[in-house]
């Protein structure tokens, strides 16, 4: 026998550690490793050294730990240099491995975790050892390739479509109401932006309106939907993506305040903001509000979605079976069988296809003019959206319980 | 027989509609009235005749609309004019009610609309008309008198502290951590910053500093504070009252955005983002974020108290028993009987003495450095947040019913 290690890696989201706890259970059924060991802050932490033994802590403990949203086991945003740069943080990585007698890594992020699990799978083969390395999904963007959805999208699409029902009602308690725009996450893909269409008064969706990334944003055309929605309803509600983008491909929301990750992406938010002005000086009305839901999005776990909490768990269940298997390099994916009833599957996909690329919202399910979804897209969405496990309603407030504090 | 009327005023709650029910119900019990009205958008809609019969819906719409959040039968912010300026509006509102034969109204609202409900009450039995008028306390800020605190506040209040838990946890995952702000609502009381408090990991406070309107809020201590905390930490959590004032009585957020309600309140926010701003020009990191939670903390019924719930349906029940008792004039108020375990009655209070009153946080419950509240005061709080209904959780999305679209 021998040990194994999970991390986590990149933005967090309600379910990273369901997966976390799948694996932990896998290996308490099937009994494949000695210990299961987590790295704390991701590839940082284990690179000084981080580690603690998760199969040493309590059922108690890791049930708490299981419904506590956001990397309990701590993240990382650490780019390993290329492997044709430098080799050192490669061989001080895998020296730590040996050095806990572990076989298994497993990694729990989205597109650029799985580039590190592709390039360490490649150079653990290419330099011998027998230390297999397999992904987990995770990212509330949904925007991974290959598998149907992503662990953590469903409860971040859950919180999106409640929250625009919930202050859809808030905006429209006047005779005369005014304009309210919601701004999502969704840096390059509109998923997160799309699931507001979930949200439905008497059957009718609420948001009047809904720009994706994936539709080149025009100005004055949104100025005229507006005043004309205006004008026929004394209220318009308005979801809009951070990551629009005009026809030319720029940011919407290119202002001052921004900057760019460790990875070279641009970090946006505001566009709301941006939109409430535009509003207001084009004078349809001055009654606007913005609301930005920022990071609850992804770590909301009041308002989870149980079949995301679920198939977050059985993707660390399955992982670690697939590495007992022998399998290395390759993620997680999940396959959606069948709609109505849902249901779903586990296959492996090529880490290095996942890395490093993006899962667009289809332009196919955009509606026409840009702002809107079809139904097509809704029913794709919709069984991703359940109710919320008991579990999260016993005690006035959650008892979370992570690791990494 | 005859008939009641019901309307709703000011700002939405969560919990406004089941005040609403807790009257329909009483009536279903008591059969003091032939029908329940319900008056759409407030005095506003009474007056040009929006008058709907509660009585008549399926107990399954009433039951749907008592956890609807927001005001389902439309509000306003009609303000009347003083009675010595002109008796028109009373008038007309007085032969409204008589031409559907109501003797009861009964107003669901906070300071501004218990001065309606008192100058209405004065004005009918100065005119020897016999119409009964109650108020029902609401508003999410717990600041009105004499009532140990309002119908709506706990359900804010679980909202706060669930999200300042959730949001702590997300702003904790890497090594380097940085500061994060999250902006309450509040503009006179600090009720709801407060309410933070109760956010625990490990039994320990989560909020490093919450700030209060009722402390005088100094910059320089402020940026003292925080630089100290922060190097101890690496990380601070800041819960900050959209109204926090200087010493001077300014409000810190007093910015070129700023407007006035009908009321003449000063319309706030954006507190979070002008410390950001500040944090990061005095040096002491760059990487703050700042959260506003918005509108949410009055209409997220998904994490509703079922204390607020049961409470806000009680002050309607208990509304139409003092109506039947002959009472007019006075609101219905709650008195906290027992904290461990919680109970709770009801009395009545002159609506008179409720309007234009603000119940602060009491200094006493400040701690000596003005950056945080004590164990007295979260005695007061902990019992007011309760566990979620289940009704709430039995179907993924919520079905929403409200009766003024």
């Amino acid at each position: 026998m021998a040990n194994c290690i999970i991390a986590q890696s990149g933005g967090p989201t309600s379910v990273i550690n369901s997966s976390v706890v799948g694996l932990v259970d896998a290996n308490k059924d099937l009994k494949i490793f000695d210990k299961v060991y987590a790295g704390l802050n991701g590839i940082e932490g284990i690179l000084n050294g981080n580690i603690i033994e998760l199969s040493s802590f309590s059922d108690e403990e890791i049930n708490s730990f299981r419904y506590t949203p956001s990397s309990g086991l701590g993240s990382c945003r650490y780019k390993m240099k290329k492997l044709e740069e430098s080799t050192e943080e490669y061989d001080k990585l895998l020296e730590i491995l040996k050095a806990n007698d572990i076989k298994a890594f497993f990694y729990v992020g989205g597109n650029d975790s799985m580039d590190t699990t592709a390039k360490l799978g490649k150079y653990a083969k290419e330099t011998g050892l027998d230390i297999k390395f397999i992904g987990i999904p995770k990212t509330i963007d949904n925007d991974l390739m290959y598998t149907d959805h992503t662990p953590g999208f469903g409860s971040a699409a859950k919180f999106i479509a409640t929250t625009v029902l919930e202050t859809y009602l808030d905006s429209s308690v006047y005779i005369n109401n005014g304009i309210f725009i919601v701004e999502t996450m969704g840096r390059d893909t509109g998923w997160l932006a799309a699931s507001s269409a979930l949200a439905k008064l008497n059957g009718k969706q609420v948001a009047d309106f809904i720009y994706l990334p994936e539709s080149a944003f025009d100005v004055d055309k949104f100025l005229h939907d507006v005043k004309l929605k205006f004008e026929e309803q004394n209220q318009v509600y308005i979801v809009v993506s951070e990551g629009i983008r005009t026809a030319d491909g720029t940011f919407v929301a290119e202002t001052s305040s921004q900057a760019h990750d460790k990875f070279g992406h641009a970090q946006l938010g505001g566009v709301g903001m941006y939109l409430k002005n535009l509003i207001i000086q084009s004078g349809i009305t001055k009654r606007v509000k913005a609301l930005e839901l920022g990071v609850l999005q992804r770590c909301a776990m009041h308002c989870a979605s149980s079949l995301d909490l679920e198939e977050a768990h059985q993707a660390g269940y399955e992982a670690l079976k697939y590495a007992n298997m022998g399998h290395s390099g390759y993620m997680v994916a999940i396959k959606r069988e069948s709609n109505v009833p849902y249901s779903s599957s586990y296959f492996l996909v090529e880490a290095d296809k996942i890395a490093n690329n993006v899962k667009y919202f289809p332009k196919e399910w955009i509606n026409e003019e840009g702002n809107g979804i079809t139904e097509e897209a809704i029913e794709y969405l919709a069984p991703l959206v359940s109710s919320l496990p008991s579990i999260l309603t016993q005690s006035p407030m959650p008892n979370f319980k992570v690791f990494n504090k």
